[in-house]
């Protein structure tokens, strides 16, 4: 029973040996990581079109949850940038921005999203985010990316950009050019090029001042926080906001509300599939953070048991004022080399948040937009790498269709229809792939009991014996491909009396596969033509006993392919049978 | 130039050597297959909703434009069950049945279906029907058949069912089972009982008479033509339309119209899916008849050339007052065991059926639908196979879990859900085998250079060194199991140094895979061990070669196995390196 417990309740396994060095550590790494947090939740709750408490509210309780239930010990969940533009797209296509409609949608899609979560962890579906394969994932993520940072041109010039592409974005932009808010774009401006020259020029300034490594990259990770500190100082100072500079306002000095979900029938309907495809996406992002770093230090997770935790942060954000949350890299790899030890970490870390909820937020009332749009611009143009289109049509045609169609329909038509393209794509060209797999006309290699290509190798055949070898499992998806092939290679052959398929490779028959042997025999019978089985592995020939296939088929079925060609061609009546003939 | 031609025209093969012998064999053909085809197409229009001359109209210019385009030499195309059925179930969703709208519909889902077919063709997408398992056709027919079988219970009572799925259809003639037709019903029965003697009793009582098979077939197979006229002649001669029998009515004397499909946008958009699914459904029928029968004279067809003859076909059917049309097993069947020799054959039939429809259409006036029905209800029946059920159970859980899912989801929410429901399951199930390949963790047997599975064989293996055998090529949906898998067989494990993968059976390697071996690379490094490959296949080592993988990788690529375990443990240092050796 404890096991049971335990598989679903990570925490008991490392909860009971917790002690005051872990503790120290966990507490360290908790302080730095709020730190970091706080831009980071006011801007992505902006991004997703919500008010900015939200952004505090939906990493809160998420965390607590997670570290309840999660598998890794130092992935950092809540709200995440790509993650936050699936939101506001989806929502935005439900509610109007800013009105309490829009705020109960995402409350019912992070609901719909921790639901999914939760059943698929529950029903081990984790292979489910297989369907996302690398380059759609790297497509999706770079034009996420882009978009996000030009969804940022708006606030950072104190326009309003409109629409789901990139071109309708930029458009409306154009549009309204000279309507630019000179104070915002210079607030926006400014922190853009501090936030950039913290992270490229500050590190290595720290380093040669004498810093060590560590210390330097957190503080240079803390750039966020001066950049708002000192715009905020310089909106209140000098008044900007009564100058066009839009600036966060009044937020409530609260902890996390206990609210609802809406159980809308409709509504439902209209967000369970961006729900699924935010689970997935969010599921495939933070299993591969938490994955890299359980590695560093020789742990693993178990994927199916992050579903489950992920379902339940989202849940717990769902009932708590949040919106659709996931594990988030740049503060899991922060949390992990601020040496948190133990999800604990994440445990201080949701206390810290819930402190600055209740005692800081009056503080940023004028915090301008233009510096939260600043952070975000930063933090996701390091989500954009363009490389993966070179790679792609290096290594192969296919993985690079699937890549640029990806990228080309989020940017062109927004992000749920990139990510079901992508994976449509995908799916499409593994199937033409493995529908037409790789088989071998092969004859006997003289002297030997081996068989050979024919084509590559000088070997024996018999002009009434065709064998083929095929190099890929019988499966529905080219089951009709090997019939035709066979067929057309037989057609016109009259002097052809037995056809052996070679099944040394063939891991798997399925029923159509199954099938189309039948019908492929019945066939070749109608032109007087037998079929044989040769090499056929065991697990494949035991389900065949299950049927009544071996009955029925015309030829028979040898334990060799030597032996099969001896018997058939009758051709190796002198030589003595080897070693490997068992039959 | 010819070559190019003669792919796109087959006519143009078989048309040059036209000779009297084959004449008289088509004209046979003809005249028999135009009989059966009579009342068939006139049925199956009335199944589709539409007026019973839509199904000669169908008959008529798409026979003829499959001579010019197809390769089989006996394939008879016009409207079938199956499809039927599903332009009904598309069609009702958007207009109503009788109604000058839904004959447009009809057309504009036959110019649809003929442009996917027709654009498969030109890009050679005819893989694409493998999305569509065996279990989900066979599933999908089986269901389909007894929904057809359901539809004609209100023909055949003078009452009228509603609804897409076999309960709301039989749910609707419960309740107004008080108003059946007496007429109708004796009219229905006795075409059902005559019609189902004729197919059981009838040719074996021929045959005792002493007709050879292959007349007694023929005329067994007239037996609708029979049951059409008596009942015509009944219900003229009794006056049975005043008593409340439906009969046909006036039909128009004329060759097929010319049409025009619809483009308003809405109306294709709503179309487009179910026009996809329908030419799907109909190239896997036609194409699984066409084979049987071309197999049967050694003679071949061309998948993807089909394709463009059926595109052609629905698109003349669009534009002569048809509907859908694809490849029938029946007719088709008929037309081969009457003698067609070429698709002239078909053209014939052509002929025939615009003879009908212009100088028998007055005959059928008093034709009652109760037959019509009954001919469907016989001709459907032997659709139904539902051993397919015990079949798929006794050979494997996913395939059943397939055709169970189809069969249910098709009688319990109709067609398009069913054959959908069927391709997702279907492929859900295939990505979630192939996403846990075997991996066996081997060692050398003694005395030999062979490696086998640890748990199966006794075999040497080194604390340091863990190899892996990877049975499936690594592609998106299996790479993350692997990652896993590796990762969980390591944590803990403080004396391992080395890990080889052994890709003797990796046909291929894709770049999800690739970046997964990227980043198990670094995972292992990080914890101080390092990975190496052996046996790598030619054809993926050349890919490999031309990125930066080899370069960065932690371990070497070994040629053999046993190379890579003698490197790496230093154990066979005594022993002299076998042939097989070549690095």
């Amino acid at each position: 029973m404890t096991g049971q417990i335990g598989r679903w309740l990570p925490i008991l396994g490392w909860a009971r040996d917790y002690r005051r060095a872990t503790l120290a550590s966990d507490l360290l790494a908790a302080v730095i990581v709020t730190i970091m947090l706080i831009p980071q939740s006011l801007a992505y709750a902006l991004l997703a079109g919500l008010p900015p408490e939200a952004g505090l509210y939906a990493s809160i309780v998420p965390i607590f949850l997670y570290t309840v239930f999660g598998t890794s010990r130092v992935l950092a969940v809540g709200p995440v940038a790509v993650v936050s533009l699936m939101t506001a797209a989806t929502i935005g296509q439900v509610a109007e921005a800013g009105t309490a409609g829009y705020a109960v949608a995402a409350l019912t899609l992070a609901f719909l999203s921790g639901g999914i979560l939760l059943l698929m962890g529950v029903f081990r579906l984790g292979f489910l985010a297989n369907f996302l394969s690398h380059p759609v994932v790297a497509g999706f993520i770079s034009a996420s990316g882009l978009l996000i940072a030009a969804s940022q041109i708006g606030p950072l010039t104190g326009l309003k950009a409109e629409g789901h592409s990139l071109l309708a974005q930029l458009g409306s932009l154009a549009v309204q050019v000279t309507a630019i808010n000179l104070p915002t774009v210079l607030i926006g401006g400014a922190s853009l090029g501090f936030l950039f020259w913290v992270r490229r020029g500050l590190k290595p300034l720290l380093l040669r001042a004498g810093l060590p490594p560590r210390p330097a990259d957190m503080l240079a990770k803390a750039g966020p926080v001066v950049a708002i500190a000192a715009s905020t100082l310089a909106v209140w100072g000098l008044s900007l906001d009564g100058a066009g500079v839009a600036v966060v306002g009044a937020v409530p000095q609260s902890l996390p509300p206990f609210t609802l979900p809406s159980f809308d029938l409709a509504l439902l309907r209209d967000l369970a599939l961006p729900a699924a495809l935010i689970s997935l996406i969010g599921f495939v992002e933070s299993v591969s953070v938490g994955q890299t770093l359980a590695a560093k230090r020789r742990q693993r997770i178990v994927p199916n048991q992050e579903l489950v935790a992920l379902g339940a942060a989202n849940l717990g954000a769902s009932f708590t004022g949040g919106f659709p949350v996931t594990g988030g890299f740049a503060r899991s790899v922060v949390n992990f080399d601020a040496g948190a030890e133990t999800p604990a970490a994440g445990a201080f870390t949701a206390v810290g948040l819930a402190l600055a909820a209740l005692f800081l937020t009056p503080l940023i009332a004028f915090l301008p937009k233009a510096t939260l749009a600043a952070t975000i611009v930063v933090a996701v143009l390091s989500l954009v790498d363009l490389s993966i289109l070179k790679r792609a049509w290096g290594y192969s045609r296919a993985d690079f269709a699937a890549v640029a169609a990806t990228m080309a329909v989020t940017l062109g038509m927004g992000v749920e229809a990139g990510v079901s393209a992508g994976v449509l794509l995908s799916l499409v060209l593994h199937l033409y792939r493995t529908s037409r797999p790789h088989v071998a006309e092969v004859g006997l290699v003289p002297g030997t009991e081996h068989f050979r290509n024919i084509h590559r190798f000088t070997v024996e055949t018999d002009p009434t014996v065709l064998t083929l070898r095929v190099d890929e499992s019988l499966y529905f998806a080219n089951t009709r491909y090997l019939e035709d092939l066979i067929l057309a290679r037989i057609s016109g052959d009259t002097g052809l009396r037995h056809v052996i398929l070679m099944c040394s490779a063939v891991n798997e028959i399925d029923l159509s596969a199954l099938e189309t042997l039948e019908t492929l025999d019945h066939r070749l019978r109608d032109m007087g033509v037998t079929l044989h089985l040769s090499e056929v592995k065991g697990p494949v020939m035991d389900r065949l006993r299950r049927t009544t296939f071996l009955d029925h088929l015309s030829g028979q079925v040898f334990v060799s392919q030597f032996e099969a060609f001896c018997k058939l061609t009758g051709r190796c009546a002198s030589q003595p049978l080897g070693p490997h003939a068992k039959g």
